[in-house]
């Protein structure tokens, strides 16, 4: 296979809309060759939670998970918003295959330690099963991760979306040319409210450092550099619906 | 592949309680050979949409399903109870892969009419995808089948486990020698408290005419014949934790 494999990630803003969600779905399909799509699904879980008494606690902006709280995001991450997007590829004619990381022991986590703060069952990635994501993808299936991995002693753990798709990215980059493309509701990395076209490693200790980039936007950010430093080609931040728009959005790179 | 296929199904009574779920698996690991595992989760639906609200409403032992249900159904069945499944399979160094009808299009299902009886986002199995089961099962893989499916048009449909597990054996049984057991909490089709330990078609009829047969167990008898009919080997109903024991349950026999 000598397609780039593209890794196409989308947050809970993006899934929860059904309008939203159709209109990165319409990009998604458009795109050629093999690809990935990972999603997350926290504005919905904290909805349903409360409806179902549950609050939810974030911590650093990482949502505490007791194990009320684990059975409310396996509903609705591996459920509810997977199935939704499994379903709507479907009807686009696209071979979609939602996965958790339990399902063919796709990713593989470490429930994260208690000290110095316990998230409750929240995973740290520690391995991504490259080889049933490139059989898969070799047989034309698009995967549709949602962000749940386990512990391999049957659990299921929390895990940030925007981890399983660097992590994933950076294991399938082992295997074949692979981009990282993290779509959410803005148009880019912003400075004063204009997207930055490009980042590079050095750029981006400045931007920290004069508080242009900060809270949620610097684990994405480490995230997608990890990605580069890994191996993989190409890792863009761009709005949910210019995903098929290569000149869009913000480029990270090292030099 | 020359061994018996086992569809082997299990209903939302045994999932719903770990100790439970706990017994089956361990019987069910013990199982050589491939197998497709099928899973209910109404009980679990049941007290999750009312602790959100929607009260569950039954026509004839079925749920009705409005858009709300379907949710619930979705999340239950797609999210928490096939993860839980999922998780522990793995656990068990079982290749388990948790799928809807949408995942890979296993299985596409026609909205019921909504006359007489409107009973909403209900599906009746249309097609089974034989070959994408097939192609999992050489791979050493166990799909788990959750009682979902969808409509080939963006929209999941609840779907009754008994009909999926006897839909799919159909299905297979063109492919490889297929074996249906469907197991719930009682050790098998009972007459005054003991298991009849065979009942062909004939029997049957008497059964039900004698009212010794009745509400619930017709339509799972029913599909059970319908499997049997489409060229299914053997069909069995048995208590979850006697999976293994062949000796034990209720077989049904054409002749």
């Amino acid at each position: 296979m000598s397609k780039v494999l593209r890794v196409i990630k989308i947050g809970g803003k993006v899934a929860e809309h059904d309008a939203t969600l159709k209109a990165f779905l319409r990009e998604f399909v458009q795109i050629k060759g093999p690809k990935i799509l990972v999603h997350g699904g926290g504005v919905i879980a904290t909805k349903i939670g409360e409806k179902l008494g549950i609050k939810a606690e974030l911590l650093e902006g990482r949502r505490v998970t007791d194990r009320a709280t684990l059975d409310v995001v396996s509903m609705v991450y591996g459920g509810l918003v997977n199935k939704k997007i499994v379903s709507a590829l479907q009807a686009l004619d696209v071979n979609a295959l939602g996965l958790t990381g339990a399902d063919l022991n796709v990713i593989i986590s470490k429930k994260r330690d208690e000290k110095p703060v316990d998230f409750g069952w929240v995973g740290d990635i520690q391995k991504v099963n490259a080889t049933a994501l490139l059989n898969l993808i070799e047989s034309g299936v698009v995967p549709v991760l949602a962000p749940l991995t386990h512990d391999g002693m049957g659990n299921m753990l929390n895990t940030n979306a925007d981890a399983i798709a660097s992590f994933t990215a950076a294991a399938m980059s082992k295997e074949m040319e692979t981009e990282l493309v993290l779509c959410f509701d803005q148009p880019g990395v912003l400075n004063e409210g204009k997207v930055i076209p490009k980042i590079t490693m050095p750029e981006y200790q400045k931007l920290k450092e004069a508080k242009i980039i900060t809270d949620g936007m610097i684990p994405k950010l480490d995230l997608g550099f990890k990605a580069l430093s890994e191996g993989v080609l190409n890792v863009r931040i761009t709005a949910f619906d210019a995903v098929n728009e290569n000149h869009k959005g913000t480029v990270l790179n090292y030099e």
